[in-house]
């Protein structure tokens, strides 16, 4: 059977859905492997790289494949001319991708999203989610670091003492646990904060200090925070805001799948940092945990930088793209036996994923929307 | 007496000679502080934190100013302005500032240069080269990461195990050192490289390896490296090559004061680097390190960047200004007895840092330029 990399054609998506370093790994469980013509320049993979490690480079690769990896979900035109049967591996942000789901249903295609694969120890070397924040923890660090005026290390030199920087991390799930690592790597003195009261021992572990608000704890499933009321969202964005105000950097990267990012820092608390500070909002795209931030852009709110992130793991393509292509090839080989690639729905990772299957919508949420616009 | 502190005003120059941190140092020695108003803005300091600190903060600061700081000369007509007497102390780059010093001969001014700050250890609190050193290779690495399309650090996820990226650090002087440390406090591999095979201990007691060419050892006075024939140069360009190739980052910082910075690096070793790669050229300003640099500009040469300094130190103006300013502190306090600040020659620093004084010129190399140009 024949698995296809497509090339993105989104504004701004740089990864590739696999790298040559792993077609070794499709190859050997028997499958063919063919690249579209330049799918990894931007991941700085060229199309003789993915030729010497064993795949077919071409024009178009969709016609007659079983299986197309791509990183965001294909045009919906070219969902549609798919053979049934066809398996696509990809992020759904199945809200704003209806259409992309409705032409896959019709065209008996089972449309796989990475975003679902469940939170299970099986799944682990799948999850995409937590490959991808990852790569955005550690980049927002760099972000802070390379536009801060003052260094992250105390450093000791003969002119005196400079004291480290004070870096605030908002949200401790993959991303701002990997954030609170590399500011510490770098230097920094790190105060960290979640809702989920449990996080507390995994940012003492990091050598950060845990932020404990006087508010009760908010334990959700799934290991995701759950939502919470108006009132006490604002009690906690009171309670957080002299540790926004008393820090050099703040990183925040709280956001719920699915849902609008909670807004954790107002625009009074960014304008009250000293001058010079930065801010870097991991949850931009979502609707942001700081006012006022907005994807892709850089303001000054105050005296303070506010940087808003935009598809942050395409911001690092190599490894994003390296460590998105391990999960992708995790998947498909949990579906592939001696060469056949088979979509067993009574596998618990695989029935979390598929979206669409056979020409139903599985995606229980995602029905409900598409019955509700008819 | 009174000690001015100017605004800073040519291009791209965010330091500042003093912070307000620092202001009660001159005061408590018996001396008052004025300062330009806004001198601190690039720097975030406000004229508040300036008068708060002690200082007066006004817009005419160099009438009747016994002592003026600043980290660029002073534009030579206002110079020209000074009281018979009064003392400069700012960075000189005699080379390119001859007019600067005419001007300061001629109206009885004593300019003292911050680059002439002798190696001894009782100067090593005043040595400014140093500190804007620090600064500029710990920008490097930070210039480098946020460039990379890959992690520094090893990454070892579910998804698989990311290697550390490869650095090499050519030049082991203060800023070569301090980028080695850098680049191994955010995980990647170092190589490092000077002429001088004493510095081999340093470069290993910092987690680098120290790369040995098969060329004699090169050591110079006073902690530089001597200048070379044109024929070792090329040698150690070719034997340099096969690193420069096997890297992810290169961060050249070999630069001998006064002169040209020796060619290290060819444009095809750069080309030949994997596709992403990034090379910082601290050099750039003095004719750079790698071939096709330019200062203050990111260039693309084969698939990687190429990235020249400009006044880098500038870029973290904070900490930059910070030192800066404490290792002019200390020689003015070195100056001050009881409030009187007085140019002692007998002193060895003071000798060293006076370019002119009482109407002559005492740098012979500025000396025989002026006279060359007649």
């Amino acid at each position: 059977m024949r698995v296809a990399v497509v090339r993105e054609t989104r504004p701004q998506e740089k990864r590739v859905a696999l790298v040559p370093e792993l077609v070794g790994r499709l190859t050997g469980a028997g499958l063919d492997v063919v690249v579209e013509t330049g799918a990894g320049l931007t991941a700085f993979h060229t199309d003789d790289a993915y030729r010497d490690a064993g795949a077919d480079v071409r024009d178009d690769v969709l016609e007659g494949s079983d299986v197309i990896l791509s990183v965001q979900p294909l045009d919906p035109v070219r969902v549609a001319n798919l053979k049934p049967g066809a398996i696509t591996l990809s992020f759904i942000p199945t809200a704003s991708e209806l259409e992309f789901v409705r032409q896959a249903r019709d065209a008996g295609v089972t449309a796989c999203a990475m975003e679902l694969v469940p939170r299970i120890s099986r799944a682990q070397s799948m999850d995409a989610l937590t490959s991808q924040a990852l790569v955005a923890g550690y980049r927002a660090v760099l972000v802070a670091a390379e536009r801060l005026p003052r260094f992250f290390p105390l450093s000791m030199t003969a002119a005196g003492t400079v004291p480290p920087a004070q870096a605030l991390v908002l949200g401790a799930g993959v991303a701002g646990l990997q954030a609170i690592a590399t500011a510490r790597r770098l230097g920094a003195r790190v105060d960290a904060y979640d809702v989920r009261a449990a996080s507390a021992e995994e940012i003492r572990s990091l050598g950060a200090r845990f932020v404990e608000l006087d508010l009760p704890s908010l334990e959700g499933a799934g290991g995701y925070a759950r939502e919470m009321t108006e009132e006490r969202a604002q009690q906690q964005r009171d309670l957080l805001a002299p540790y926004v105000t008393a820090a050099d950097v703040v990183i925040t990267t709280a956001a719920v799948p699915g849902r609008s990012a909670p807004l954790l820092v107002e625009r009074d608390a960014v304008e009250a940092m000293k001058p010079g500070s930065v801010v870097v909002d991991l949850a931009a795209e979502s609707g942001g945990n700081v006012e006022g931030s907005r994807p892709g852009e850089e303001l000054t709110v105050g005296q303070t930088l506010l940087w808003g992130g935009a598809n942050v793991p395409s911001q690092l393509p190599v490894h994003a793209s390296r460590l998105y292509a391990a999960n992708l090839v995790n998947l498909i080989l949990l579906m592939t036996s001696e060469g056949e690639i088979t979509v067993d729905l009574d596998d618990e990772i695989i029935d979390g994923v598929c979206v669409t299957h056979d020409g139903t919508v599985r995606h229980e949420p995602t029905r409900a929307s598409l019955e509700e616009e008819g």
